[in-house]
């Protein structure tokens, strides 16, 4: 094992995280705000513990090991996250330790899984580091790095892949910097647009710029016990179309930039991405008419809420935990097919769920005709056999975690619905599930320990399942080749 | 499509039904009830169709294709169920069609799912009936055609292949017919040695042999409310052990009849079984061992339940919805998993997940080692990589049914509970499920839509997947080829 490029990158992630506290703290400053102090003392550690690991990785060798970089992924997210839930113990606001994990884990993974109770009763620099580990673990901060193009980034591609959600990130352009920079250009292009629309509509420029990064890191942290339910229904339709955006491939966003509509026409994720969430809405529009007055307000709030939980963002205008069991049962399956590749939301992701249902189609159809072979397409491009075996390992793992995490969370004793919910919510990313942790509830009643395996899940599904659990297996730290080099 | 083939197959299997019929009217006369002509009118009508289908499918040809012979195999099963449905309804003892249908597929099937509130109030012919669909079932209708040794027994491997539960089962004898008597006899005579244990113990005879037929189909009907709970601890300890014995391959009580210990022994599938059945028994016991008085009763009723979920029977001494959520969260899983292959149990089958899990890690073992290839064995023999991609694609094709299923009969409006362990207990065969479904509860709120879904549903489970597919596959029936041969 490399621990020197393992030291490096962990180090260069922590001193930039040390940086970027200084943004809530200036937030702190504005308000006259003491929990600004929590924020400085972290920024400082940071400094100090990245500033060391960035030297005893000095001179580190190029992972050369796929497995070198996938438990360097999952090392950087983990001590990221030690280090950004230190300013919420600080402050005394979430005085638990592993609460306050929780909540950073839930920040950074864009979960938005919250243990606060009153999230009315946080100060306004805590709230926007809660909402910035959004934004930031949105794109992902290894990406971010990569932008810098420093050393670690000849890493860079593996990094990506690790990194960012989906089963196949395209090579956009030869320098994998230039391709970092350009994406994360468009995603603050996009959150500025947000804000801008968010603060014409009347809503207080605090409250836009919190709200507009947990949509765009499809997140769900707000400022408000009720969510968004509290906003008018121009706000709420702004984040309902922007928390969409936000779940579109980002690569497509490239392409417009570059003027490369042919490519963005063809893109079939697109179209069943869209496909699903219009019948979502509709199929919720029809199964909760009668418990309103108006059809436009059941139309808002069933897509808000079908739009928050394909994006996996969580944010939410109503209690769907109230919802009949028709429209609960669609959010559930929205929660596990999740937004598209290379997007910022979590879950399965849609082209993962098309690839595996065509080979399912493909298998049954050379099963019937055994002469005449099917072949997979994407894009009107073939799918290679290992993608779709691919698929289906993927969704075997994913369903292998699943259960171990609805079993051990299980011992508390909750219901089934909040046992299956909360684990479908963590591992995909979401947030709210229904019963004790819907809308209205939240996670703080959990033991402990459940807290921790909750939090392990939201980092197993923010990284795709593969650098954790090759980061925790053992056969990776038993290897004899674990030397310092 | 061999249409011809299809009515001849179909033919023989309502024929054979017409005799089966005898058994129930000789108990129904036994007994003097008047529900026995309605078993006997059934029993003339199905000569008088089988009979007829028998003839219009005469000198029909050898089955050519695969889709053949799982369209048949499916028409057989529906068929089949459609006739035995008809003592029900005539008896007036379950009045409404769909209802005395779910009811007999929930038999042929071994779910042991029941829309009878009162199973008490039934008369024992119509028990008998209720009860031997079980048996029927549980080896296969068309393995006992096979065993007739007649002329479509010439696709009797096939059939084997479409009927038998499990990812693969062996030849075992050159001649599929000696085959067919063979797992037949060691079916009969386990059933017996069951029969003449219980009656030992006390039951009575009409009991002992219900229970037993019950037991040998994996199926679960009982004839009281409250199933075994009634009975002596003698009584639940030989059925605990017997749905255990029944949840194995049958391939080793044919090696053990042959002498041939070792592949008995070295049986991968039957270790990791036991050690599930094992560990199972054991964390139930620590977790419901706070509510029994003794632990022998704890102990009994957690090895009842344990082996009552994963062989699919269904069976219970107690009403484990009640149960914590632990408990709860394993027998769901138990559900899922099932027993081994080539027994008379539901669900994924233990050699399935094997494989599964094997191939996950073989997967992952690759990506971090790609130059040191590892194979997936069972059983000390390599396993095809097309076997590792099978179960995963048939775990795809499972969650994707799980899902439709689960969302249809949402819209009922029943809770999350309700209708994730309906969709289990009916897609796997076990039978009871939890909340409205429970041991003390049953299928009889659910709407008429959502009983023909489930219906299908246990259909699908039984037939593992395909052979249902594939004739409910518009694909299939619009092919050119479909002229009569």
């Amino acid at each position: 094992m490399n621990y020197r490029f393992i030291f490096h990158i962990t180090g260069q992630a922590i001193l930039v995280e040390a940086a970027l506290l200084l943004c809530p703290a200036l937030v702190a400053l504005l308000y006259h705000e003491n929990s600004g102090w929590s924020i400085l003392i972290t920024a400082a550690i940071a400094l100090a513990v990245g500033g060391v690991l960035f030297l005893l990785g000095k001179g580190a060798k190029k992972a050369v090991y796929a497995k070198e970089v996938f438990c360097a992924v999952s090392l950087v997210w983990i001590n990221l996250s030690l280090v950004g839930a230190l300013p919420f113990v600080f402050s005394g606001q979430i005085p638990n330790f592993i609460d306050a994990l929780f909540e950073t884990v839930s920040g950074f993974t864009t979960t938005g899984a919250s243990l606060v109770n009153q999230v009315e009763n946080l100060d306004h620099g805590i709230l926007f580091w809660r909402s910035f580990t959004h934004w930031i673990g949105g794109m992902g901060i290894l990406v971010f790095i990569a932008m810098l193009g420093t050393r670690s980034s000849d890493n860079a591609l593996l990094i990506f892949r690790a990194e960012m959600p989906g089963p196949d990130v395209g090579k956009l352009l030869p320098k994998a910097s230039d391709t970092a920079k350009i994406l994360y250009r468009i995603y603050l292009a996009l959150t500025m647009l947000e804000i801008i629309l968010l603060v014409l509509g009347g809503s207080p420029l605090f409250d836009s710029v919190v709200h507009a990064m947990g949509t765009a890191g499809t997140g769900g942290f707000g400022i408000r016990s009720d969510s968004i339910a509290g906003y008018s229904s121009y706000i709420q339709w702004v984040i309902t179309i922007f928390m969409l955006l936000f779940g579109i491939n980002f690569n497509l966003y490239f392409f417009l930039l570059f003027k490369k509509f042919r490519a963005v026409v063809k893109s079939e994720e697109l179209r069943v991405y869209l496909g699903i969430v219009i019948a979502s809405v509709l199929l919720v529009l029809w199964n909760i008419r009668p418990l309103y007055a108006s059809a436009a307000h059941a139309l808002r709030d069933s897509a808000f809420q079908v739009a928050s939980i394909i994006t996996t963002t969580g944010y939410s205008t109503t209690d769907f935990d109230l919802w009949p069991a028709f429209s609960k049962g669609i959010l559930l399956i929205l929660m596990v097919i999740g937004g598209c590749a290379g997007s910022t939301a979590g879950g399965l992701k849609v082209s993962r769920v098309v690839i595996l249902a065509k080979t399912i189609t493909a298998e049954i159809r050379n099963a019937l005709h055994p002469r005449h072979v099917t072949s997979v397409t994407l894009d009107e491009k073939h799918v290679k056999d290992s993608s779709g075996k691919g698929a289906a390992m993927y969704f075997a793992i994913y369903s292998g975690v699943l259960i171990l995490v609805f079993l051990l969370i299980s011992l508390d004793g909750f219901s089934l619905e909040t046992n299956v919910s909360a684990t479908f919510a963590c591992l995909n990313n979401v947030g709210p599930g229904f019963a004790q942790v819907g809308p209205s509830a939240g996670y703080a009643l959990f033991s402990p320990l459940s807290k921790v395996i909750l939090t392990l899940a939201m980092l197993f599904g923010r990284l795709e399942l593969y650098p954790m659990l090759i980061c925790l297996s053992p056969l990776v730290w038993l290897s004899s080749r674990n030397h310092l080099r």
